[in-house]
Parts: C-alpha cells; structure tokens; sequence
C-alpha cells in the first residue's frame, strides 16, 4: 500500500484514461493534470476525462484545456487512473465505460470512506489531498516536477487545505509547499487565480446570504438559510456558495454550523459542519445522508421551516 | 546586520521592556511573546508593554496576559526590544520613555521602510514577519523553540502572510512552518482561534458592508463606503472590518480595491489595495497620505461623495 505500487501499474500499461469525482475542484482538477505530466513523462499516451465540465471558477488554471468530457476514441485505452475519488459512483458514465472495456482501475485517493474500487488501490487517509500523494508517486517514480506540475499539485494541496489552515495540515505538507516554491510556483498568484475570481453578483449574493445567518439562543448552532427567491434573485450560480457555510462556522463558541439551500420547490440541501467533536455525520444519518465527523449533508423534501426546524432539534440531540 | 549581531545585545542587557506597534496584529503580538520566552530562557528580566490595550479578537492566544500596558516601575530597565515597528513614533510613550530613561534599543523589523532608529538595528524586508525574523534569532542563540514560543511564532507568521496566501510567502517560512508543527502546533486550532470568533453583529455588518460594493464601468477600480449611518447602525467595534478590503479586491479583473469608510462626520479614512503593478502609494501621496506600492492610505476631510469622487479620479491617472 504505498505509491511504489502505483508507479509500478503506471509502467505496466500505456493508454491511460485520468479522471476525478463529479462536483470537480481544487485536489481532483489538480491532481488530474498532475498526473498527465506524469505519464507524459513515462512515455504514456494519457487523456483526462472528468464527468462534468470545468466550472468557470478553476478556467485560469494554466493547462486547464487539457481537462475534457468525452472519451476520444482514437485509441484502445489499457486503464483508468481514477483520483480523489471514493467510488466508482462518483466517475459516473466513466466508470461504466471502464467496466464495459474492462480497464484495469487504479485508485488514488485520501478518503478514508474509500471503497477500494480499483484493480490497483493507494488510499491514505492521513494524506491532505491527492495532490500530495501524486507529490509522493512523482518521488517514487523518480521524475522532476516541471514547474507547471508543481503549480498543479501546489493548487490541490492548497485547495484542500483551505491555504494550510485545516486539521489536514501536517509537517510534510509544509515541506511539499517549499519544494513547490522552489520549482517555481507563485503562492500569491495561485491563490488570487483561484480566489480573486468573483463577480458583483456573487457578492451581492454572499451579502444576502449572510443577512440571513441566525444562532440559537444557546449559541452552539449557527445557521443561514438560502431559500429559492434569494438564489433565483441572485444569478446563482453552481459553486457561488462553496465556502460560504466557514461564516456562520466562524461565529464565536458555535459548534455546529448548518447551511440550508432550497435547491428546488420542496427540496432542500442541508451542509454541516462540525468545530468540536460533535459528529454531525451522525446528524445527517438520521435523515438518511451521510459524510465524516466534521462534514456531512443530507437533502430532504418537504417545507422549508419544517426542515429548518427538524435538522436543528436532531442536531441538539447529540450534544456532548 | 543578521540575527547573531541580535543575540549578541540581548545577551549584553539584564532588564528588558519588548514592544510593538499600535494597531496590533497578529505579527506584533506573536513576535513579542515569542522574543519574552527567549529572553526567559537566556534568563534575562523582561516585561512585555505595548501602546494600547490587546484587542479582543487576540484573547484566545495562550500566553496574552504577558502582555501589559503600563511599564512596571519596580525595576531598572537596561534596553527596549521594539518588534515590527518602522519608527519610534509607533511605540508613542514607551519610545519616550525609553529616551528619558537612556535605554538602549534594539530594532527587529521587517518592513523595508524601517527608519533603523535603534542602537542595534536588524531590518530583513526579505523576511513575511517579525515572527519569522524571530525564529531566526531562536536558531542564532541555540535557544529551543518549546511548544508555546513554537504557537507565538506560528501566530505572527500565519497573520503576516494571510496564511500563506501573500507573496512574503517563501520556500523559508513554508520550512519554519513545518518545525513549528514538530514541536506541537495545531494550525487548524490556532486560525481558529484567531479567525472564527466573529459576533453576529460583526457578521451583519459584513453583510451591509458587503452590499455597499460597486465596480467602475471600466471593472478595474472596486469600492465600498461605509458611511457614519451604517457603522453606528451596527455595533462597530475596532478591528472588526480588518480584511474586509479582500471583498472588493477579489473580484475578477479588479486592480484597486478602495475602502472609505467615515470615522467622523466630514473625516473620511481611505484604504487602498493594488492587486497589479499600479501603485497606490503614489494615489495616496497624492492626498498627504503613504505607505506600499500594494497598500496604501490617507484620511480625507470633506463631503463623502465628494471624497470618493476625487479619490477615483486620481486612482484612474495611474493605469499603466
């Protein structure tokens, strides 16, 4: 279980499909290109195939074009390489065209959840990323990491990171950081590529939002809620909110932040996040979603006040 | 002028007075207490005293109550250690006193205009922060680094560089981060601390503020006004809007955010950010104010609309 097992199936074939989980960002779009200059580098032929189109936000990502949603079939591919990715759920048609062409699938991933789902499986669940696990198959097999890799592994780290302030941030990853730096990389100017990238809109919509955050008297659940006149009013569009729900998690002693956005009439996403050892993957169990101890979601029908109202009694259950 | 020539003084003196600028942050904060345990450890006397009270978004950080404002009167002392202050002139009547008192004074800095007012002067505008200057000087004297001087020096570092996002981010701090790790900092607790301790009112607000932005037809000069009306409406405490110029800033193609916000009627402060090479220093001198290339002010007095009229004007003169 270690990344000399990878490179050792990356030698062993030679057309490879890349490809990454649905709701595409930061650790997948990096670690996709990562990897083809990796196998590039081997000497493969490579195409990235991911399940969705690129969202607006990554566009300024250098070498982004390489990212397509069609499988070119100009050639027969020997194998998915399949990253960040905790299931074959995730990689959608992809998977299936895997299984119908039987590729052999390798499986690089930091989920714990992961299911082991490929024919060759890395899972780390003490990494921060992928990206920092393509860093370590990079060493493993031995090859330099040009400058535009090391700005793409640099954007995944990053990303999932959230700018090395999550829990996941470790001694190596700090070390990675400075190897990147020296390969070239421009910390500032990846992060305002990736961050400095909203419109007057998204603003407006961010200021609205935040009108709307509550906290219960107590002061341990804080809350905002997202309601369909609010986003139709706002331009909404998919990935405005990614985080959004770290304001109402950032007020003083809250516990348990809940994000709820009614993403059709009687349907409504619900985002938790936990800053204690409140396990709000336990929360949304009950109503039937799922996701780990910090982070989880579910999405239920039905009126929004009630849900509102359902979401947080339940959450107050399971206050240590 | 390196860190040896600092050791060589703090280890000449017995009683020591450390300080730090007005308008503490993170960076003044951390190196302040970071520098106390060193000169615990060099078993050296030192009091730590600043210009103003420590505000409250910093009450969380271990070790703060080192922290005073009134110079204890019950010893001699022999030296002042001023941290991340350009000029006496920051440290107001500690430098007085200091003056009266014939102290002699040691300057760390990391801000290129540093006035080098000191006895013994080390300026490194190449450093992201005293804190990092700091951990320099740890290493010159072969002083361990224990676990609370590590979080003090993690602190100033991760405030001076917006946690690893501003260009003073180097291959050294990324490497000074990850031993500071090793020796038992906890990033994730540490941002939150200092960064998820927002009040509700704060998050309002944020939320007015945030509605207050607009964007020149040209898209490159955003602004946001926060005029007397909305700041009282609000509960506005100091520091509650550091960081808000981000907003404004982070919109795509955006080269100068502008923050007026009117302290007093007819006193309105201007805070200006270059995201390009356009320089902001030159934009507020035209208005008696200064400060970088990339962030820069001055305080206007006047009718707001009038102020925010002019202060466009000049800022359009400099595009390149």
């Amino acid at each position: 279980m270690n990344p000399n097992k990878i490179v050792e199936a990356l030698k062993k074939y030679n057309n490879f499909i890349i490809t990454a989980h649905i709701n595409l960002e930061g650790d997948a779009i990096g670690s996709v290109l990562a990897m083809k200059s990796l196998l590039d580098k081997l000497g493969k032929d490579s195409r990235i195939v991911v399940p969705e189109a690129v969202p607006e936000i990554y566009s300024k990502i250098r070498g982004i074009d390489a990212i397509g949603t069609e499988i070119p079939s100009d050639v027969k591919y020997d194998a998915l390489v399949a990253l960040d990715c905790t299931s074959a759920k995730r990689i959608e048609n992809i998977a299936q065209y895997a299984n119908e062409n039987k590729l052999i699938i390798i499986n690089v991933d930091h989920h714990a959840s992961n299911m082991n789902f490929g024919d060759v499986n890395w899972v780390e669940p003490e990494a921060s990323s992928a990206g920092e696990m393509l860093y370590d198959i990079f060493k493993a097999a031995s090859i330099e990491i040009d400058m535009l890799a090391a700005e793409h592994l640099y954007i995944a780290i990053m990303t999932d990171t959230g700018s090395f302030r999550y829990t996941n941030t470790t001694p190596h990853v700090f070390r990675v950081a400075a190897e990147l730096l020296e390969k070239g990389v421009d910390p500032a100017e990846l992060y305002d590529a990736l961050y400095s990238n909203r419109t007057l809109d998204n603003i407006r919509l961010l200021s609205k939002a935040l009108g709307t955050i509550k906290v219960d008297p107590g002061g341990k659940i804080a809350w905002a809620v997202l309601d369909l006149p609010l986003l139709e009013g706002s331009g909404y569009n998919k990935g405005d909110l990614d985080g959004f729900i770290d304001y109402p998690r950032s007020i003083r002693d809250v516990e348990v932040a809940i994000l709820f956005t009614q993403i059709a009439a009687g349907v409504v996403k619900v985002s938790m996040r936990s800053n204690t050892d409140l396990d709000v993957n336990k929360v949304a169990s009950a109503f039937g979603g799922g996701g780990h101890i910090k982070a989880s979601g579910c999405t239920l029908t039905g009126e929004l006040n009630d849900i509102i109202e359902r979401v947080i009694d339940e959450t107050k259950r399971y206050f240590l």
